[in-house]
């Protein structure tokens, strides 16, 4: 557990680069900005029920990524946070929904009860949609010092990441999956670059766009955020079969129970394990170009394999 | 019921115009353009839901009040298109939400089935959140010879009139209110002036954005569009009250089942029309400096109150 006290640390790409208390530093920065997105005003209880699930925790991957890279390509971490914070109100936004009794009917999340445990299925359909719709206001209106066109990029990406091109569709295809036992790989990467990957790509992209990064570097990063985004799944994968609740912080073994396919059910564990360290490998290489700027991406691609939660 | 052919008229403002062929002419060009705007792809089922509730009817009210709005302030149906489209993406994905049933359960639509009903809850959920996020990618992505400083506005808008400061504020108050009966006209105003007029308003007020709109003039558009918002909402409690169910194609006497306090429920039907009509009147006076060119507009207001379904 990494502590939310403000940090000491100045953690800074290098050879002494310390890996843990970059993450601890950022997302108490990340932390302290969510904390401040969302006000509460009348009517207090969907201000409350997003609110709710916003501040729940979480390692805030998504909007450290977006801030990592804008920084890896010039730009700044006050340019990038209206962004980082609409990746994680957009994050939030398909929790609650994927919580839902219609959808993965789960009653715990990151140790808490879920939204509409808590609100009732009404408000916390509502507050998904109220957290999806601010993202968009948020970014435009609190984002300083980015060209309006890049902007505009980023706002249509963040867009095509949740549509049915993006979670949205990876979502439609793993309900329809469940219960089947005759998945092949092509359909679960189908699932997880959609329902995990396209939002963890915009995360990286974004804030490369924010920059107004060539058509080459957006294509690099691209590539580093597929392989992590799908190193990140397979562990996840692992995790639910290896790991017991009070440390996943949801009901363990529920892909097992669901019958859902996953890597470890195709691979096994060992092979999963080596696909994924593959992928982490491949995503650091990607930004060996960059030098020691790209310490912090190519560490936090080594994280999403040695995590452990 | 008007006619989906390709439309002979070319309905302009002047003594002779004519609403009837106006509104026919912008339906059918509205419905051209969103039956382009959603291709089907894998995986189908989620495209198709999407595409069954955008492409199910209605007015299209919101994309009319959008390009009329733009071409008002001297501007171009091809430059408002993208976005008209935007904000019947928003109004149907508002639609679907609502119909579910843990929102006000509702089995018809239109006289057809609702998306629930067809598609199943959690497809129904995500076509919503589909169409919602698939809204602002396509107005950024699509949109042409607009200033993006002037797009972004729009963009900060149209978020606006969904989160807790627009529909889904307004949809929260309501569900709070049902089965009370101390419901006062303030609580009334708020639930309506935020479920039904929080887009409204962004229909008119982007069409102004589009072209660059100063700030008075943006302020008299708001106006125009709370005032006919307003008047809108009383008209449908009051066909809610005196229509069947096959006129109004969903549940009629409903809001009355539910013990919803409405306008007629307050002020009896007849000082609702005439409410409703002083603020139709109101709307008008609002555009009568453009002339001529506010005829489209301010015959749009005067439909409102006309209208029987």
């Amino acid at each position: 557990m990494i502590s939310a006290q403000s940090p000491q640390v100045q953690a800074k790409p290098g050879p002494d680069f310390n890996l843990r208390g970059y993450l601890e530093e950022r997302r108490t920065l990340v932390e302290a900005a969510l904390e401040q997105s969302i006000p509460v005003t009348y009517p207090e209880k969907i201000y409350d029920a997003m609110r709710y699930s916003l501040m729940a925790g979480g390692k805030r991957l998504r909007p450290i990524l977006c801030l990592a890279t804008c920084e890896l390509l010039g730009g700044t971490i006050a340019m990038a946070m209206p962004t980082a914070c609409a990746l994680e109100m957009i994050h939030t936004m398909s929790l609650i929904h994927d919580d839902l009794p219609a959808m993965d009917n789960d009653d715990y999340r990151r140790g808490k009860l879920t939204n509409h445990k808590v609100y009732g299925e009404d408000i916390a359909i509502l507050a998904g949609d109220g957290l999806l719709a601010y993202a968009f206001e948020y970014v435009v209106e609190k984002t300083e010092n980015v060209a309006p066109e890049q902007l505009l990029k980023v706002v249509a990406r963040l867009g095509h990441a949740v549509a049915a091109t993006g979670l949205v569709g990876g979502q439609v295809v793993d309900l329809e999956c469940e219960g089947l036992s005759n998945i092949g790989v092509e359909t679960l990467h189908f699932i997880h670059s959609h329902k995990t990957g396209a939002l963890l790509e915009a995360s990286v992209l974004s804030g490369g766009l924010l920059t107004g990064a060539d058509k080459e570097t957006l294509q690099r990063l691209s590539r580093y955020a597929a392989n992590i985004g799908l190193a990140f799944q397979i562990v996840d994968d692992i995790l639910d079969v290896t790991s017991t609740r009070d440390v996943l912080g949801k009901t363990a073994g529920k892909d097992l129970q669901a019958q859902k396919i996953t890597y470890p059910s195709l691979w096994g564990i060992e092979k999963s394990r080596q696909e994924a360290q593959g992928l982490v490998d491949a995503a650091k290489d990607e930004l060996a170009c960059y030098g020691e700027r790209a310490i912090p991406l190519q560490a936090i691609a080594g994280y999403i394999t040695a995590r452990t939660h």
